[in-house]
């Protein structure tokens, strides 16, 4: 187990995989604060404390688009971030080179950052889309590597 | 291989993961089992045995409140249970203390299956935002040891 | 580290893993093929390019049944390919029979592309609920192992 631990390349994928799934967890918590800054909710027992009568329920019970674009952007991570950190994972067993896992990692965690200030601050097109496609052939350049090295069907 | 298995630390966190992971997978079945109930549908081809005129099928492709409740646990879950799972395995390599392990994968698995208990039953508030926010914490909890023991950027 | 892909029952997994994960990501990219081909987009920055009028706009601005459709496909691979490869791993590491992993990890993946198939060509029920069902065993049938060899509560 700690003989594991001592491949650099596990170190540095443990390192990146992390800072990716921290910055996707956030969005849970972040995705609250613009409920409760919006007043857009979605469970009737989550208004309830704060709306005594019927009406003022059904005027926090509804869609904000702030809401739907953090939840949209949450949703992307899910998409990319988890299939990323499995590739990885399988990726870094295969014993690649430091350097050229490095890369990789850098890139994506890079990409997804960047991505994510896109999506909430909506910046203009094409920075997100570039940012998402990024990710992609990260991700991909990964999943060829580890069937190159591993093919067993 | 035999020997990472003789890893307590690995054994708890793989019995822990694999309990949180077959919650998350049966919310499918319950989306189901609520969309046959309550007659809440979302694809074409699904009513067609059930309903042979068109006013039949579009009755049958509607939205039902029951079923976006079980849909959301469900979603909830995939934010929350996979980073879990993740960052778990990558803390067990990391070789923690089997006690501290123990204590993050116990309150973590608890915190979501009454997660789920709150949702689908609608308990009031804060009981399900409390199970939310403790698995939140647990789950930083091992990615600030993962960082803090394995950091290679 | 090398001595752990030398496991003939861990490249098995890791070719399944590697082979499911990319078709899951391919939905991302067909999900934007179909926004373009049929002109259904979400977000105002993504459709500026495309339109200049705010009526323009608006048109673009607009839910369309076939994205929808790839996108709950892509959805249910997230539900369910995502817990695949993590209670594939764990079993992995328990050592099962090369041949049993083998069956499990084939029907798997085959199920799941004929998923796909079945849901994006909208081919009539039961086929695609079947498929469902035979992935959702196969998991359940891993998770049972791995709870069977390793339990530690």
């Amino acid at each position: 187990m700690a003989e594991l631990m001592e491949d650099q390349v596990l170190m540095a994928f443990t390192t990146y995989a992390a800072i990716v799934l921290v910055k996707m967890l956030v969005m849970g918590p972040l995705t609250g604060f613009y409920r409760f800054r919006r007043g857009s909710f979605v469970n009737e027992e989550d208004v309830s404390v704060r709306a005594r009568t019927e009406e003022e329920k059904k005027k926090l019970l509804r869609v904000h688009p702030d809401v739907e674009r953090v939840r949209r952007c949450h949703q992307n991570d899910l998409e990319n971030i988890i299939p990323f950190v499995l590739i990885g994972l399988l990726y870094s067993l295969t014993g690649p080179e430091l350097s050229t896992a490095l890369l990789h990692f850098r890139l994506f965690a890079g990409a997804r950052i960047f991505h994510t200030i896109c999506y909430v601050g909506a910046l203009p097109q094409p920075s997100r889309a570039l940012c998402w496609i990024l990710g992609l052939v990260v991700t991909f350049s990964m999943a060829y590597s580890v069937l190159n090295t591993t093919l067993l069907l």
